[in-house]
């Protein structure tokens, strides 16, 4: 029987495979001149106001958050630091994405505090002491190297510990499938190249004012705080819907179609789709006879970036799905010969997934 | 008569026109899943090497240089101060973009010297001191703001006059163009959405072993250089090409595409085409009756960004332009009554510009 698909699905943890409506609207883009016209028109005023509009209804933000345009998430997390840091920033580990947050504050010369887990574990609140000293309290909502991803309900618990601390969360990978409640956290972000099923090339910090307020006072205290993308060079521009830079203009007009064509589905399907999905593949590996989720603790299961342990055959599979159309993860860093990664993105359809897993059964 | 394009001509500064093969080229990525690729695959990186390759050739780029990705020149701009200036940088200022040069070294606390000349004008090196202390010279090629071009020559003259000093040159808007000797200069960088016709969102940085040691003596001695986009952590990642966050792969493979057209075309004849189309319109605003050329010496021009009085009619001349399907520029912060821009790009051919002539007789 021939198992090969027409037309191959990315199920790399991004970049990863494109939502369905992308393609249409880069041809639309082409047609209509969105690459050529300038970042300071009134066009490119209009599709920024629109994506404000559209993510604040999307995530449903507070009306206090601004939508800051960064390059990468790397960028994201070396602007928290140095807006938002004099000193003490506290970290949350449990990967090699977590550490590189933690990484990036003793880059920048601060004095970081981490609470490291080994990889595939959640953290326990209750074993936590955050010093009172922390200026922010840093996250990595899902894990992508490891498939941990941290409940809801754990970040909503934070505020209460450390009430003077902002609170940053990396949804990095997770975004927009995670219900958070945004007036528990300060600042977040995610790329484009994930969740969103778009080309990679943007990243979306969420700033809210208290955070700015941060910025200001450290401003004035003599802190550097970057140049164009200090957080108030980029409110500056904000408010007149401009960035300090000549921005990836084709990437924010996408990702205000696709957010377009997510609010049209609808927010509650995707994310009731998304752990549809995941249930399908968390059942499928918790009954496999030799390969297992990485992550034991089930409240602790990404929903969107899934790991399996398969005993060193991750090549194997890999190439052999690749050869199929399906396209995985390989393992993170160590794990590379050991762990598959598969994402499950709203892009990716339940029909996809079990395409996906019709083909495992037979491996 | 009917003076009206049937598709719309864009001589603005940047974003600008596509290079003709880019939407061809766009359409194939599609194809090819170029926007799903992994960053760290051998796709990616076959194209990154292939970039690095058909860049020094169509730059002539002595073999020590070093080819990184950054987000746009903004950023360029913060990295080189971070990584190649403890203290003193010393800036050519004649507009509003070699200014933000400055600004930016003020904004990292660092201790920057300026030479400023008026809108419109070059520099008289027998008229500058540069400090012996200066760390690195930065200048911009091309003053997209004021339509001023520093000639190659002046370049040339730099290092005798300060031998221990770096040189940074910002060719944001006039790469490929300029033929520099770049064993003159030790820092470069340009944007993808100017002379090389491509969609905004990518600046790519030129960088030699010199500035590479600075760097280096820099963090030796406790600098803060930044995080993911340290010059040593760019450095590591490009030596397996690959980039440290997940970048703009889109405009990497579009770049790489637009090199290998331009290498096609061969650049000699790319840069007396666009000499030839300056001429054009030099020549016409010079015997015009009303409208001049903003930059009176000759040797000053601009041949990419071309800028001209036009007596207040600035905006009633680009909207009835646009009317036409010719898209221009307005001036530049206060000139933007007074001034209107017209680029001339490897994008642009001689008949776009003798149509453009033609329409400008008219007004």
């Amino acid at each position: 029987m021939n198992r090969k698909l027409k037309t191959k699905i990315y199920f790399t943890c991004g970049p990863s495979q494109l939502y369905p409506t992308v393609k249409k609207h880069l041809k639309e883009a082409m047609d209509s001149d969105i690459l050529s016209i300038s970042h300071r028109s009134p066009q490119f005023q209009k599709i920024y106001q629109s994506l404000i509009n559209n993510l604040k209804k999307l995530l449903n933000l507070p009306e206090d958050f601004h939508i800051f345009f960064l390059s990468s998430s790397l960028e994201s997390i070396e602007r928290i630091i140095q807006n938002c840091v004099a000193k003490y920033s506290f970290h949350f580990v449990n990967g090699a994405f977590s550490k590189k947050f933690y990484q990036a504050a003793i880059d920048l010369k601060k004095n970081p505090q981490l609470y490291e887990v080994g990889g595939g574990y959640g953290f326990d609140l209750k074993k936590v002491e955050i010093p009172k000293k922390t200026e922010v309290i840093c996250l990595t909502h899902n894990e992508t190297s490891t498939g941990v991803a941290i409940p809801v309900q754990f970040i909503n618990q934070l505020p209460a510990q450390a009430p003077s601390s902002l609170i940053a969360v990396d949804m990095v990978s997770s975004a927009p499938y995670p219900s958070l409640d945004y007036k528990k956290i300060d600042l977040a972000f995610f790329s484009t190249q994930k969740g969103f099923g778009l080309p990679a090339g943007l990243s979306v910090m969420l700033v809210n004012e208290k955070a700015l307020n941060k910025a200001r006072f450290l401003e004035k205290k003599g802190f550097i705080t970057g140049s164009h993308h200090r957080f108030i060079s980029l409110l500056k521009k904000e408010q007149i819907f401009q960035t300090p830079e000549t921005p990836n203009v084709l990437a924010i007009y996408l990702l205000n179609k696709v957010c377009e064509d997510m609010l049209k589905k609808g927010i509650k399907t995707i994310r009731k789709e998304i752990e549809e999905k995941a249930k399908l593949l968390y059942n499928f590996f918790d009954n496999h006879r030799y390969f297992k989720p990485f992550v034991k603790d089930p409240q602790f299961r990404s929903k969107t970036t899934i790991v399996i342990d398969v005993k060193e055959k991750a090549k194997e599979i890999v190439s052999k799905l690749a050869s199929w159309g399906f396209i995985l993860s390989l393992g993170y860093g160590s794990f590379k010969d050991s762990q598959i990664r598969i994402s499950n993105f709203p892009a990716h359809s339940i029909n996809d997934v079990k395409k996906l897993i019709k083909s495992m059964e037979l491996l």
